[in-house]
């Protein structure tokens, strides 16, 4: 039986598991056709611990807490030692009277209202990270949707319609319009004979014109049945005036200039797909329900400085921030999820091997801003409620809030999310700086008011966090194949477990399957050792 | 001021509206770039009634009571005769312990569990139905995100795929990218050069590339890229082990089989496109809400026979259906909201053009089914949450309730949402019959829990219920072109509303527009009369 639930079916695979091995319940699962989704069938179902085994878990993110946890319940001494003052890591929202320091010294105090939030790290949570599911519904972690794909949100490139944002809904529908008209006109043509059979171009015909909304001339032009799709000039309405008149689409140029294919593609990530959640509240209630489970077992404001291991155990040479104290704890096994830009310049006893994989991985450079508006007024009036505009400024998008929506009151909206160069370019200005940016180039949405209605702001630039110094790593294909398994593997009595030990780096899916797997190699080996 | 909020856009429109009148309003909004989305610009300013003005209302459902609502704010005497036992019309919720009683007397008792319920009428309301979320806002209906569209639910085609359902991400997917592989292919062969400039043409072939996921020979082919849209055959995972495994994309032919594009269309459609909204706790919240605010103005189980008018007002005969009691009220004015196949039945003093335009409306057929399931297995073994899943069968569709998802108890799914000779189709079944078909054809998507989880269900076969005998209107072409201006005029001192008598036919949002048309030209009258 699982903790959760009545028998389901997910504990039928649980005992095949039992009985067959991981390899017979993973065919089972994908001849019932949903195991392709997660690697996640459940919680690891550890034999007891030895008498008096004990393990020192380094960070109290997700995948440390996850390790801790599963430890603990198999009967494991566990210690977790973590640097800030708070459990969760990058699990992480900001709220008023939060302060947040840069390298640097710089420092923001923020000035949020009671209740609203801004989660720096990760903010949704895909349908299929079934890990992390199971754990906030057996934490009684309350989750409600994450709007990811609207439709009537915009789209802006500088570079069309003069600047102007449009509507994601009038591109799409335009976009699939000229597709299906040309690939109808090439394929009446004959130019695809030689490919698609005859059956087939007819059914693909009757496709084009269905899903392009064409014409009896297979053309894509502006009518009301169009504008069922992309929106009306004037729209239906009730009584003597109800009736509706058509928009006007736009051209193929238009189109491809405003680029809505990138929108169109984000939105088919798999990872991006509908239906996504979020916890009410923030995101790091579900680091605090983590913490809750382990109590005492967490060491906050404690600063790892060396990890020295032995055929015996291992034991890490710790400093408390706050009082200056110095210690040691020694344990049989050690798992590090400290991130790597900060890992790598520890005193760790370790392999040549695990230290170059340590060292190969790049970070992310994410910069997010949230600013509080006085009032929800996209949602009022411009309709738009949840989702992203999306943008080729440096914010990258703003993203509309997913929480008390239809509620009087200020409201954080997510003012920029912004990558790669994008990300260091916000992070290279002061928080002031990066405020009057977001409010200059967010404008271009809300240019009535997006000013006006502004309270105030705050930014997390993840590449002048010190615990961190960078947002989640980034692994190419060259880095995986010389040093994944080798910064995955058992090194002695050490393992690291964390995102960017994963195949998901940046979600929290990863970090949790990557503390499982570990601490399952680490029980295995404990118990034949 | 709006009632609702601190000063808004909305309040500015109502000041220029005022000034220079609806079309003012109307450019100004358009040049804001967002009023085409709807027609309501604010409830109706009316100047105040006569005294002594008095306005008799038919129905009680949406449109009657915006209209007793709105005519009450403006000092109107308003009488509302309402023939069920209960406020609301269509914006109905069954729960357990409700009857639902057809045609000939066939009763059914609902047993769904304390706070479970089935909306066989409106379910879902879109984002740009402006007066219904504005009133929604007004009473202070909770409202809550309805999931219409889910990457991950099903579609089922009983001629594709040997009668298999598949993921919509699969079929989506594989869709765009042959279509882009084929435009691709057409493109590079200058098939299209004729009606692609050059310029165009590179940034097409750019777009199908990244939108279609294409090889770096422009070909749709099976690889992890793909994988990251639609899906894994081993997912990615943490750890050792954590390397995904691409899935095998699906032939045109297949995808073609499937009718995919069905889907596809269907969440781009205006009305359907996110984001959609249900009220907390059941449609019905919304008509409760309406009601609360008329209080005593409502005469429930009153059943109107009659409606004369004369050059000083009109006066309805009714019997009351409890007591049998029969009388008369009087009034200076009447809207008449009771859905054409009952008003047609009654002996109304009205023109022969607004007759013919009353027997000129069809009306459709929806059948609902709603299964009361032990478990929401649906989210916890296929990760479905909220949306649709597809069939060509019957029932036409099962949909996964939007409400207390993660949550442990009996959940109420819907069984079938069935239109036009498929709705009949379940109409001329008994209830049990029907429960029996939505439950062998919806098996298809789950069939090991559908029949195992089954506690119980109820249906609404809405051509079966004595008080509409049909479900929403259907207006054509030819006969809106013929009869709608009449059916809208006023005619004398009578003037109808309801969905039918907008453009937007089936929606709520139709109702209540066409609710404020109405008493808007009935108060012109009134005060020059």
């Amino acid at each position: 039986m699982t903790e959760m639930n009545e028998p389901t079916r997910r504990e039928l695979f649980s005992l095949i598991g039992k009985a067959g091995g991981a390899i017979a319940m993973y065919q089972a699962m994908t001849a019932l056709g949903h195991a392709a989704e997660t690697q996640f069938t459940g919680p690891p179902k550890l034999s007891p611990a030895r008498k008096g085994g004990s393990v020192l878990v380094l960070g109290a993110g997700l995948a440390g807490m996850v390790a801790a946890y599963e430890l603990s319940r198999a009967g494991y001494k566990v210690t977790v030692l973590e640097y800030q003052d708070r459990p969760g890591g990058r699990n992480y929202s900001v709220r008023g009277g939060d302060k947040i320091v840069e390298v640097g010294g710089v420092t923001q105090t923020v000035g949020f209202a009671p209740g609203n939030y801004l989660n720096p790290g990760p903010w949704r949570i895909p349908h299929h990270h079934r890990s992390l599911l199971y754990y906030c519904r057996l934490f009684g972690v309350e989750l409600e949707p994450f709007i990811q794909m609207n439709h009537n949100s915009f789209v802006h490139n500088s570079k069309a319609f003069g600047g102007k944002p449009q509507r994601y809904k009038e591109l799409a529908v335009d976009f699939k319009g000229h597709v299906s008209d040309l690939l109808g006109k090439a394929l009446n043509a004959g130019a695809l004979d030689a490919r698609v059979g005859k059956e087939d171009k007819e059914k693909l015909l009757e496709a084009l014109r269905s899903w392009g909304v064409l014409d009896k001339d297979m053309a894509y032009t502006s009518s009301l049945r169009v504008s069922g799709q992309r929106g009306y000039d004037k729209a239906p309405g009730g009584g003597v005036d109800g009736a509706p008149t058509p928009s006007k689409i736009n051209s193929l140029s238009d189109i491809l200039d405003a680029r809505v294919w990138d929108q169109m593609s984000f939105y088919f990530n798999y990872v991006m797909q509908t239906t996504m959640f979020q916890p009410k509240g923030g995101m790091d209630m579900i680091g605090k329900a983590f913490a809750k489970q382990l109590g005492k077992a967490i060491r906050l404001n404690t600063k790892v400085t060396k990890v020295a291991q032995d055929d015996t155990g291992v034991t890490a040479s710790w400093e408390d921030v706050v009082t200056g104290q110095k210690s040691e704890t020694k344990a049989d096994w050690c798992v590090c999820t400290i991130p790597l830009p900060v890992a790598n310049q520890l005193d760790l006893q370790v392999s040549p091997a695990l230290k170059a994989a340590m060292k190969a991985v790049g970070y992310s450079t994410q910069c997010k801003i949230g600013l509080e508006m006085r009032s929800r007024f996209w949602e009022e009036n411009y309709s738009i409620y949840g989702g992203h505009s999306f943008t080729d400024q440096t914010i990258g998008l703003i993203s509309y809030p997913n929480n008390n929506m239809h509620k009087d009151g200020p409201a954080v909206l997510l003012g920029a999310f912004a990558s790669d160069a994008r990300g260091l370019m916000l992070a290279g200005m002061t928080p002031e700086q990066r405020i009057e940016t977001a409010l200059a180039q967010g404008s271009v949405f809300h240019p009535e008011e997006y000013r006006r209605e502004f309270l105030n702001g705050a930014s997390v630039a993840w590449s002048r966090i010190p615990w961190i110094l960078g947002c989640t790593s980034r692994w190419t294909e060259e880095n995986r194949s010389a040093h994944y398994q080798n910064l995955v593997a058992l090194d002695g009595r050490f393992v690291l477990a964390g995102e960017h030990a994963s195949y998901y780096g940046g979600w929290m899916e990863g970090s949790l399957l990557s503390g499982l797997d570990a601490i399952t190699r680490i029980h295995q080996r404990a118990n034949v050792a």
